[in-house]
């Protein structure tokens, strides 16, 4: 029998990639591209594992026209990839999700492989969660007991998809199976027979099929026709009851106009062609999905499974909101509605665990901003011409064509906005900012401190007209948040030449005394704190003991200096170690509401010090202080 | 003078989308999609913006077989893109990988329009940092003042491409320069002219050009092609000196195949072809930009532009490493060394500040992983299959054809390594262990203490065999890592009737006082602590008073319990609140090394309390008490 392996000495031969003397060099500039030490000899090209060809193609003339019938493939495909799948909360939610955007065919879980899956499905069905024009799809493997399983899982149902799936490519029928072509197909052929005998006990519930030959990339072409054509034979499906084929990528190989080449071929050969639904099920390994499934729609297929944002096993299935808005810049309706993907990003990157990349198409952090002064221009002046053409047509402008470099969809329709970054003061730029006290200074600010910062840093940027360095930004924290001691004169009074006001707040800790017992709801402090009166009063610095009591010391020194007059609660706070060590210094960031509930504003504070305690108390006194500047 | 608004009644009345009662709907099961109130009708199909037909096409017949010249625009097109651009360090640092890896082309700036950049472009020069066989590239828009300044910045560089750009397409030339196709043309041809002229003044440099009609996605193909012929009747380059034409897709506005028909029509076009070198410079907007670019190799181009991971304003530039290890998979040398990509990434992602997605292709953290039972069956057959093969060829197994389901490349080849996760047990991975206990306990765990505590995780998850749960998860940290009085009886004492053994650790903390002066170097803490001997000791628990001194409490604290017996370095913590409030609870993280240095063991400690202070100090003690146990 012949074996995979067996091209391992054609990969050796053929595969001179650039190497080979024969071939042409790419024309360059300069001085040539050197061979690396990349292993490519142990790869072989894609048409020497499924030689295939199909030059009679006709999609490449064809143009996208319609949205195709879409399946959400989350709560399976997507959710089998996850480090920690969703619990029965996570799943109810992401399927109402999939519902309200308008997807109505969802394939909702492995019933027989997964007891959460199961459960999960007599829930949708036995709490009548499914709305009436919606349809769920369950997935199984083509084995006898699974399939079996698969039927109880769905009784009572009233609509439902059985997607039954066996490996079909040379390799998988090679070292998994052991099974010659006639054997693998007869896998397929014996699963659509037992679903039909089951289809009997499935009285009431209107069942349709779907079949996919899995990891139809790795397979001949002509063997996963002649599969499914025998599928196909069995189920007897009719153009008013028609069942679905359904074509994976499960591992993307090549480019994708092959892969529309494959789909041409099955969707013009294929048996009894109007019963079928032609489905699409790609997968990213080389990052060409989209385009795989915009090039097979071209060609043919009907209908595409894909997980939102492109969730799935490893680099993921097909992302469904980039192929919707794709469409929609094409001036077709994709038939879901996108309109709030801020909000689908939210529940789904709850769902998932995952995070999605700042240049996620449509909807990543970055992808609506314009860094570079030109583009900047360029999109001012396209904003205001589209605006003056609306004007001129008579046209409502939310609905007036879009016409704007750079900016391929409003962000406005995803429920976004445009955003033009100064790139001159781009380090005022909250990531930006944060990432380089964190670098330079070690310091980790939480997230609300980030904003409060932001502002001020913007606000210098704003005057000051150009580029926010590093140093600057750390000059800018410390005035704003340390004491004298730490951060030098404040600005504000470096001009200043009288001696009394160059200090920076007006309460200084000189020293503290806490104790506690085991349980800590009873600690004492006494302090000692230096009282400069408010800046520009003409008060002497007087020293004053105080002493509070509370559940720790941050409670109790809250406690002690209230009778200064200052009303404080501590909303939140972090501390971490500045470096390695036990002398190392520590940062300490409290969030502060100071004055009454008449009048309250809300503060941080930030303190340094060896002493983690010591720290924590004179970050509340820069909160304190800040608000008496 | 016609406007592109002139398109939006066309728009208006031909995008029926799937409303369109004409177009036939496609097949489907269950009910139909419904329209969406997505506003497609404010946006017109490409082909009508830019219409272009040519189906003489021969590239879908065409396979790759070789690597394109690569260029590298990381710290230009990328570096532009950032948040927080680049500072000189990080730029050298980028530039040292890019050199590292084999790139022999690197747009290192936009001189006339950043100081940064200029600076930058001057230290490699003046510093002699360009390897001889490596060729700079430098960006300047086609104005006559910018050009100047661009050609000061190369003084005394050895080789370099000049590379001069305006945008040509239908949108800009109306909105933005407000100039016809011959004004448009001739800012082109005006600024080779003047390139030309500059020549003479730098002399000694071996300068090449570079063109790009920018935004060629929204220019028609036919005038792009007029002004690219213009650029090179000026500059009348030679097969043996050529010069670049650029094709960027500024803006990615449809399939890719409408993309590769627009290259093979300049590949077969462009005057003088073979003193061209037709190059690619893609963007990301629909998601297709690896496979635009591969198509558009196939139809005749030379040379692709693009970023490390795909960065780049807004979706990115074009992915460099994507499309090298595709081309590796296909059994071709990408003539760039990907073999340690891991550690790139980490250089990539210090430079940029971005954080590449889990699922990015041949480098996210989840893509060489199956968390599927099935996939992970298939994969330890395939591996075993080919190690077999291997072996009855007599062949190395490292360079051995590589045939593995669902692993499209060998992970070794890049530096990682393949990782099974099995999906039962799925939920004490780090990522989800961590995730679970900052959300539903709020404890956010340093990382190391994430790796700590993962693997008593994964050593209950192997020994039960079965799920590890959310309560499992809580259970097994607060029986590590708390107090008796916070985490109930120890299991491994459950089933033990002796009431002496009913305890969590050796050491108890009963009160604490601490006192500090305003430096905090002098903290002196006195404490009440219980010792209850060592577990399994026979000795009756005594209170002893211990104090200490240091520059703040831990350091205080541990000096406190040296003396009995116990050398404890703190060598890092960090502590945050559990939730809002001034009375909330605190939870703190401590690393401590404990023992000598001859013997010292690396442990965590966690404490919580409602005291800050507290609970660091039982942070402390839960770390000895672990060493004990």
């Amino acid at each position: 029998m012949s074996s995979v392996f067996d091209l391992a000495p054609i990969a050796a031969a053929s595969n001179g990639g650039n190497n080979d003397p024969h071939l042409p060099q790419p024309r360059f500039v300069g001085m040539p591209q050197r061979p690396s030490k990349m292993p490519y000899e142990k790869y072989i090209a894609y048409d020497k594992q499924v030689p295939f060809s199909y030059p009679q193609r006709t999609w490449p003339d064809k143009k996208l026209q319609r949205a195709p019938r879409w399946c959400s493939v989350d709560l399976r495909d997507g959710n089998q990839s996850l480090v920690n799948p969703m619990d029965s909360a996570r799943k109810l939610r992401f399927w109402n999700l999939l519902v309200s955007m308008g997807y109505k065919e969802i394939e909702v879980g492995f019933p027989s492989a997964s007891e959460t899956d199961y459960d999960f499905i007599r829930m949708l069905i036995e709490r009548q969660l499914i709305p009436d024009d919606v349809t769920i799809a369950v997935l199984t493997q083509a084995r006898e007991h699974l399939i079996r399983k698969t039927y109880e899982a769905l009784r009572g149902c009233k609509r439902a998809i059985v997607h039954f799936y066996n490996s079909t490519s040379v390799l998988q029928r090679e070292v998994v199976f052991r099974k010659d072509k006639d054997g693998i197909k007869q896998l397929a052929t014996d699963a659509a027979r037992l679903c039909k005998e089951l289809e009997t006990e499935a009285e009431g519930i209107d069942i349709s099929y779907e079949y996919s030959p899995e990891s139809f990339t790795g397979t001949e072409p002509e063997f996963a026709l002649e599969v499914c054509d025998a599928v196909v034979d069995v189920i007897q499906p009719t153009a008013e009851h028609p069942m679905i084929i359904n074509i994976p990528a499960t591992v993307e190989m090549t480019t994708p106009n092959v892969f529309a080449d494959q789909i041409e071929f099955l969707h013009k050969n294929l048996k009894n062609r109007d019963a079928i639904v032609l489905s699409l099920h790609p997968h990213n390994d080389e990052g060409m999905a989209i385009a795989a499934t915009e090039l097979a729609l071209l060609a043919g297929a009907d209908r595409v499974e894909g997980c939102l944002f492109g969730n799935g096993e490893r680099t993921g299935n097909v992302d469904l909101c980039t192929l919707g808005l794709n469409l929609l810049v094409q001036g077709i309706d994709p038939q879901i509605d996108f309109s709030n993907l801020h909000e689908v990003r939210k529940i789904v990157e709850y769902c998932n665990q995952v995070v999605l990349s700042e240049r996620h198409p449509y909807i990543g952090n970055f992808v609506f901003t314009a860094f570079s002064g030109s583009h900047q221009d360029a999109i001012k002046k396209g904003m205001e011409a589209r605006e003056v053409a609306a004007g001129l047509q008579g046209a409502d402008l939310d609905t007036f064509l879009w016409q704007v470099p750079y900016l391929p969809i409003d962000p406005k329709d995803v429920g976004g906005s445009y955003e033009a970054v100064i790139r001159v003061n781009s380090q005022s730029g909250k990531g930006g900012m944060a990432y380089l006290l964190k670098t330079n200074h070690n310091l980790d600010l939480p997230k609300r401190l980030q904003i409060e910062f932001d502002k001020i840093v913007q606000k210098y940027a704003d005057e000051t007209k150009r580029e926010v360095k590093d140093e600057d930004i750390w000059r800018l924290f410390k005035d704003e948040y340390l004491p004298v001691e730490e951060s030098g004169n404040h600005p504000a009074l470096a001009d200043s030449h009288d001696d009394s006001l160059n200090r920076w707040g007006r309460f200084r800790l000189l020293g503290a005394n806490i104790m506690s017992g085991e349980s800590s709801s009873d600690t004492v402090i006494k302090i000692k704190i230096e009282d400069n009166g408010f800046p520009h009063e003409d008060v002497e610095p007087h020293v004053q003991e105080l002493s509070g009591i509370g559940n720790g010391p941050i409670a109790a020194f809250v406690n002690a200096i209230s009778v200064l007059g200052v009303t404080v609660s501590v909303l939140d706070y972090a501390e971490h170690a500045l470096s390695s060590g036990g002398d190392a210094v520590a940062a300490s960031y409290v969030e502060c509401q100071i004055g009454d509930d008449s009048n309250p504003q809300i503060i941080w504070g930030v303190g340094i010090d060896s002493s983690i305690t010591t720290s924590s108390l004179k970050a509340i006194l820069s909160a304190v202080n800040r608000t008496m500047r």
